[in-house]
């Protein structure tokens, strides 16, 4: 029964995983697998230790089985495996358009709470979806940043046949990008990192190097002069905020999915011209883990070439230096049990 | 038959029109009236310069009755009254994604081709629009510049009861907050201009001006503390942009009016953070005028306020050093006959 505390200062220590006995509408999980998300390597490096109670047990991309049911929870039974959609809405506010989601009193679970890294995790019931007896519960961990990739396809409303290019090939561009792909859509990746685009060019799917080749161009040829309907701009960076204006097609959807903590400059200029559109997106709602469970059920998405390493949590301390140190990895697996 | 020669160097020089007999598809128009747009100040100013041919006859807000018919047009006779939509497609391109109002190879008639300031102007027939009887050729000079704004609130998706803030309020921001007025929107308008906010207010809209009170906190009291489901960026200044993403509540559209010459600071993070969108807007489609001439023949739109002045043509060259030194005006009108 252990849980990995983060201690602050680039560090983990391995404790004791406390069993919460679950209050009413809270289920107590023994976690079976937590991914490594680019957010819990932003809170290692110290960038939220504002926002993170320290020591926490951070990690919410987990698989699990119920092991306590709360007073009053239906619909769940002991054994049973599940995924956790790790948001808990709060109160509602005015601001909040209805979008619980993303609302103003959203506490973030294993960021704002603790969190999955350990092996007894007690969470509300209503954050759970079953996962079918054909999915692996290493599999199972990948549902909630595969969840992401289905909620931002769907914001953009991808539609088949159409030209997309994902700016940006860590491990959310590339799930969007399968997921686009699995949409129909033609998906275009654009990296730097020569590694990912070996890996995706090994998923099957097409690659631009910007660095090397000139993108305007790439997504010129790739779409007969069409230009992208649907761009997805993941990286995060200037280079990446420069080019989503000048691949998009008139009336092209521009998907923010990066987390730019800084004002960046942006052609508005193009959105006049062209009608381009800027589409926010964060999260997940439930039906976009319902989405991604389908999908990962389904056996078409390569999601066992989508883990890069599954290792013990008392490796916890070990597998975050190696993500730091192998930029062109995917995912990493804690297995918590 | 006179016509206003822009000669550069914020000169116009009054010379002959010339009646240009109508080819196949065309019609040739005897001008009603001509409204000076921002975009002819602009040229007026010297800024396009390399777009406009010198010497030009600019003007494209035209309301006019019908000269001469060219050969094969059906639909128009000779004496019926008019409004021109002054846009000619060109050949389509794979990258317009179908929209032939912002193709790639538009002209804009009017600063790409000869336009409206005269008294004899031979356009293609299908930029035309009917304008009933019950519309004064005066009115129906605000007609293009009132599809803008019908445009923008149409592809904005304004909804009765929401909340709107138009941010800007010379003719096109002031026309926008109208038109969402006639949509059931509350609106309200943000102008630092006093005499703008004056005018804004004898029209019964509610105003802000965010030089003197903090705009966010007026949204939150004007909104009940919902913030904007609409911002309409139409101030073309970089407090706008700066503004737009503050005021607009979870998942609010901001719609790009304003031309932004060079690209500007965006917070991108609360794109993400609160999934807001961004909707690029320019010029109008053939419903955008049917609503606008619709809207203005129904009178419930304050359209003799919104003109400033009307003068004959010869003076186009007062006209536009008055509009220089009025920031606070509207709607000038030229008479072309």
């Amino acid at each position: 029964m252990k849980a990995a505390y983060y201690q602050g200062n680039k560090t983990f220590k391995i404790g004791d995983s406390q069993a919460v006995a679950p209050g009413p509408g809270e289920v107590r999980l023994d976690v079976a697998y937590c991914g490594v998300c680019g957010t819990d390597v932003h809170i290692y490096h110290g960038a939220m230790d504002r926002r993170v109670s320290i020591p926490q047990v951070i990690g919410h991309e987990a698989s699990a089985v119920i092991a306590e049911l709360g007073p009053g929870v239906e619909g769940f039974e002991v054994g049973q495996r599940v995924a956790v959609r790790p948001l808990a809405p709060g109160e509602s506010s005015p601001v909040d358009n209805g979008c619980t989601h993303i609302g103003k009193n959203l506490k973030f679970i294993g960021i704002d709470t603790p969190g999955a890294m350990q092996a007894s995790w007690t969470v509300p019931a209503y954050t759970l979806h079953h996962l079918p007896e054909s999915l692996s519960l290493e599999h199972g961990a990948l549902i909630e940043p595969l969840a992401v990739a289905c909620h931002d396809v769907r914001l953009a409303m991808v539609k088949p046949g159409e030209n997309v290019v994902v700016i940006g090939g860590g491990p959310i561009g590339l799930l969007i990008a399968l997921v686009a792909r699995e949409h129909g859509a033609n998906v275009l990746l654009s990296e730097v990192n020569t590694q990912r685009l070996d890996f995706a060019r090994e998923l099957g799917l097409a690659t631009v190097n910007p660095a090397k080749d000139d993108l305007v161009e790439a997504v010129g040829k790739f779409s007969g002069d069409a230009m992208a309907d649907v761009v997805f701009e993941v990286s995060g960076t200037a280079a990446g905020v420069e080019a989503m204006t000048k691949i998009a097609r008139v009336r092209g959807r521009i998907v923010m999915v990066a987390i730019h903590a800084q004002p960046k400059p942006v052609d508005l200029f193009q959105f006049f011209w062209r009608e381009l559109q800027l589409i926010g997106v964060r999260v997940y709602e439930p039906e976009d883990f319902d989405e991604a469970i389908a999908l990962a059920a389904g056996g078409k998405l390569p999601l066992d070439r989508v883990i890069t390493n599954v290792s013990p949590l008392d490796q916890v301390q070990s597998v975050f230096e190696q993500i730091d140190q192998n930029p062109a990895g995917m995912k990493y697996l804690l297995q918590c049990q």
